[in-house]
């Protein structure tokens, strides 16, 4: 037993729409535990909705279409299906009359061509639709196949899942084995450097583990398989303990952890704040650290020093220091560090200060070279040098700059 | 001629990613005027894999492939396509010492598992990756069929795409009409107003005017189909020019401009340069100001006044109007304005402060409640109340914050 996903829409096809119905049915499934290994995508044409539909019942028993239930003509998709299994369409008053009340309570009247979204294959119930005009339906057209369908809107469309397809594919006990997953969250270390160290972990059979890369970040996702959630995390738990141990201070936090709520949970125990001094990410360090609901717990504030006017003005640092080795240099970015700590009067101040180009390089400066400085409670400052590569763009510098200094913090406050 | 997207990965099958690599060629494809009925997800899986190789060869001419390039072991891609056409794999050293040079200048040593990463089908063209590891190939395994690899990793796919695929797309002289598109962008104005100004444009049949709303932002998509972009192009300036006089001050920008991009070219022109006093966005703004690309140019940075302590010291906020009226009023917005623009000695001071919530509200200042305050060359101050709602949520309040504090000072910068 397993689903295919289909999506109707040509809106698909031009690239206006991302797919988020897709992957929200998907992450839907694998709670389910109803597999699913196909998605396919189609714009609204009878034909090839006729050919998808082929290859789908050749490989899947639970098809789920999204998309095409509208009211204008180019709303092909239930009619389509019904064609294609030969059967009759029906015109159900019962839709009609939700349809009116709807136009009605918002001060409109119904329009004639709503009247086709009340037409449902003979034999099909109806699938409804708590916030928009346009119904699914459930169907088994043939003994081993089920069809729903369902508005391509995802605001209706998780509605309508969430309280009728999930209790009726729960009540079939189609889901027999549960997927749940655990991502792990690594930074300082590469994909391929990860993968070696964690490698005998590829080839267990169940909890799985497999690795992929986000922005500078790598995690390690483990699936489990099982009959509940309590099973699957007690077969997760083991693996997840082992890997945290390979992967030493790298690891950082798992699922919705971030590396800014990680090291506000480590300054909000020692009881500690922090301030910032950004020069090339230029307020980024700060959007992340307040991301966090309640950073003001433990986040002060800090200085944007993009122009060295301010560097100077703002944060003490030594205009001769700033000519001898300009602003992207490992004192300077100590001296940021002290300064902002010590005007914000907090017990660490975190600074950087970089090229993320693409211009602003020279011979020996190139683009991605970054520097961040770390003053501490005991009057310390360190500052470490980095070299994030010229080609990975202005963005993506910008980003992994911000995300190596918090995690710089995180290693001190668990190594000191 | 048509071409077929397959996305490859058992991320997506788990819901764990969005699909958004397939927006993008989507959207490219259009654009390139080459036509596409179909896309196709699939997981890590040479079988399956194979499997939609044979019905997408059935269907289509050119498969675009994106996913299952990285060096892990799951990563089956390239090798299952080779497997495929019965082609053998050929080491090529000029991948292996592009990947060596990579992982050196991030100061990292190359590992083992990267060579498979080397391994290209015998015949096939490397389509280079310059900023990550995975190469991916064009490739024409058969007279009629031709292959492209990409990895998942969206900036990796992104700028492959635009500087090897293109150029290739382009040459084979596979697009007939192209479909070329021009978003334009407003801020101030929900998307059913504008809506209903421009409602007669909805019904033309070429160029086509659609509406999206976007974080906070409204967008009017006009779409030209034509012989070539000139010609498009020509559909599409009336329509733009009418749009945009009906708009008036709502209309910010076109396609890549942001509200950051076209307030530096108002600062640029006037020999302007411009601070921030951030608090509830806690450096969102300095950092949208700052993901532009020469903006040193006019903005000087700025003071992340988190704590009411740094609202004091470092921008002189009064203590007692804090005290009388709270951080989050509009007498403290003013004063941090012109605190930073003093300070900074810029010709324009921007603040914010406001509760982005979830926490933080009080009886008479609900989540969402927002003060942004503008200091200009004349020493002339002004402040605006906003409230953004209780229930968008921090992230979306933050961005609406600084988006709006930006607008605030684009209307200034072209009314005065």
């Amino acid at each position: 037993m397993s689903a295919e996903i289909i999506c109707v829409g040509t809106e698909l096809l031009l690239g206006d729409i991302l797919n988020s119905n897709a992957q929200f049915i998907a992450q839907q499934l694998a709670q389910l535990g109803i597999p699913h290994y196909y998605q396919t995508v189609v714009g609204d044409n009878p034909e090839r909705l006729k050919q998808v539909l082929e290859i789908a019942i050749s490989r899947a028993q639970i098809l789920i279409f999204t998309g095409g239930l509208g009211p204008t003509p180019d709303d092909l998709t239930c009619e389509t299906i019904a064609d294609f299994f030969g059967v009759a369409l029906v015109e159900h008053p019962e839709i009609i009359e939700d349809i009116t009340q709807k136009f009605t309570q918002r001060g409109r009247v119904m329009t004639p061509s709503n009247r086709k979204q009340a037409l449902i294959p003979q034999g099909a119930e109806i699938l409804p639709n708590l916030t928009g005009t346009a119904p699914g339906i459930i169907w088994q057209p043939r003994s081993e196949i089920t069809i729903f369908t369902f508005p391509g809107v995802p605001s209706e469309m998780h509605r309508m899942w969430e309280e009728t397809a999930v209790p009726f594919l729960k009540s079939q006990g189609w889901g027999k084995e549960i997927i749940y997953s655990r991502s792990l969250k690594f930074w300082g270390i590469g994909e391929s450097a990860l993968a070696e160290k964690v490698a005998p972990y590829f080839n267990l059979p169940n909890p799985t583990v497999a690795p992929y890369a986000g922005k500078g970040e790598v995690r390690l996702r483990i699936s489990a398989k099982a009959a509940c959630e309590a099973a699957a995390e007690a077969l997760i738990l083991p693996i997840e303990k082992q890997i945290k141990e390979i992967a030493g201070l790298n690891y950082y936090g798992a699922d919705h952890d971030t590396l800014a709520s990680i090291v506000g949970q480590l300054l909000r125990t020692s009881k500690e704040t922090l301030s910032v001094a950004e020069s090339c990410t230029g307020g980024g360090l700060g959007q992340m650290l307040t991301e966090v609901s309640g950073s003001s717990d433990y986040f002060w504030g800090g200085v944007i020093s993009y122009d060295n006017s301010v560097k100077v003005g703002l944060l003490g640092v030594n205009p001769e220091d700033l000519d001898k080795f300009g602003a992207v240099s490992a004192i300077v970015a100590e001296q940021m560090a002290v300064g902002v700590k010590t005007r914000l009067a907090t017990t660490w101040g975190l600074s950087i200060t970089g090229i993320a180009g693409p211009s602003g390089e020279t011979d020996n400066k190139p683009v991605g070279l970054v520097y961040i400085g770390l003053a501490g409670p005991k009057d310390e400052v360190v500052s470490f040098e980095y070299r994030f590569g010229t080609m990975r763009g202005r963005a993506l510098i910008r980003h992994v700059s911000a995300s190596t200094a918090l995690d710089l913090l995180r290693r001190q406050l668990l190594t000191r």
